[in-house]
């Protein structure tokens, strides 16, 4: 490295690095230790504490990070047209994101609380609850639920295949399809001879 | 106390006494520590420890015996009949456990993995598996999706609904309707024309 590089672009550097290192050593082992993610990362001990003074802290870290990744992706789908359709082409992309970093999850679940990491998913959520807002007025989903509950059943329904893959219940090419199902069927509006 | 108490007495109401203050205190405060709960409890910080190794462990005892209390109150339930109204019935039973029990959930999710607070719900679950199965049998309940599956549905929106109500975005009362309409209509099996 030339002497010339200035210390900030080194740290950013090595921030860059560690991120990506620890994102790879907790896919491959959701206990994997900051030791582990500092030798995958190349940098030291020190360096590694440096910039993410706990575990915890860095594990938020790279949860942000694969959440502004996801935000990308999941900008692009097409919500046009009717809801059910959308909702199910939000359900596939969002189901492709958990799928790549369901381990990452696994590795939070263990370490960060549960109300932190739906925080994460604050804008994936919003996304979530516009589409269904707008189901609502078209008349295709049911009204007769809260909103914020029937974006909270995407996000529990979802994040509950992500566990029933981890345990082996359910494989990934099934999850897609039976977690639409799954909620285009809670969401419709109730046929009065439906009701109980 | 008098001096012919045999030891393992001692210890055996030592254990109780640190398992009802434990639960007591992590209701009120689910940070609460092992100095606040050795406290609430009478004991000494070495007499606790000497029971429970860890936080995680003694929160792990606290699980065990809610759930067994929780267990003894499922098993009264009726589930002759009608399988969406047994249905109804056992998720007004458990939600009134979760009710009591959700601040206690929020303090075992900050400190146990995921997947060990769901092997402790494994009894009630079966309970729900069961129900479920005879519902697909009598063709109450639709036999498209999984049945492992629709059990973790159960799961998950019951705990959904408790962080809702943690969060705020649910009130206590609304829970059990909302939980009962979203399951039953996910689980109603699918007319002809409601396939998408």
């Amino acid at each position: 490295m030339p002497p010339t590089t200035p210390r900030r672009a080194d740290a950013r550097r090595n921030i860059s690095a560690i991120l990506d290192a620890a994102q790879a050593c907790l896919v491959a082992d959701p206990a994997a230790s900051m030791q582990d993610v500092a030798r995958a990362a190349g940098v030291g001990r020190v360096t590694l504490y440096a910039h993410f003074g706990s575990r915890a802290e860095l594990l938020d870290a790279v949860f942000t990070q694969v959440i502004a990744d996801a935000e990308r992706a999941l900008a692009e789908v097409d919500l046009d047209g009717d809801e059910r359709q959308a909702l199910g082409r939000l359900i596939a992309s969002s189901w492709r994101i958990v799928e790549r970093s369901r381990l990452l999850l696994h590795a939070a679940q263990l370490e960060l609380p549960a109300d932190q990491i739906r925080e994460h998913h604050r804008r994936p959520l919003d996304r979530v609850e516009k589409l269904i807002e707008r189901g609502r007025q078209a008349g295709t989903f049911r009204t007769d639920l809260p909103v914020t509950w029937m974006t909270a059943v995407v996000y529990n329904v979802i994040h509950g295949a992500a566990d029933e893959v981890t345990a082996g219940r359910l494989t990934l090419e099934q999850a897609p399809d039976v977690i639409t199902t799954t909620l285009l069927s809670a969401f419709a509006p109730p046929a009065p001879t439906r009701r109980y």
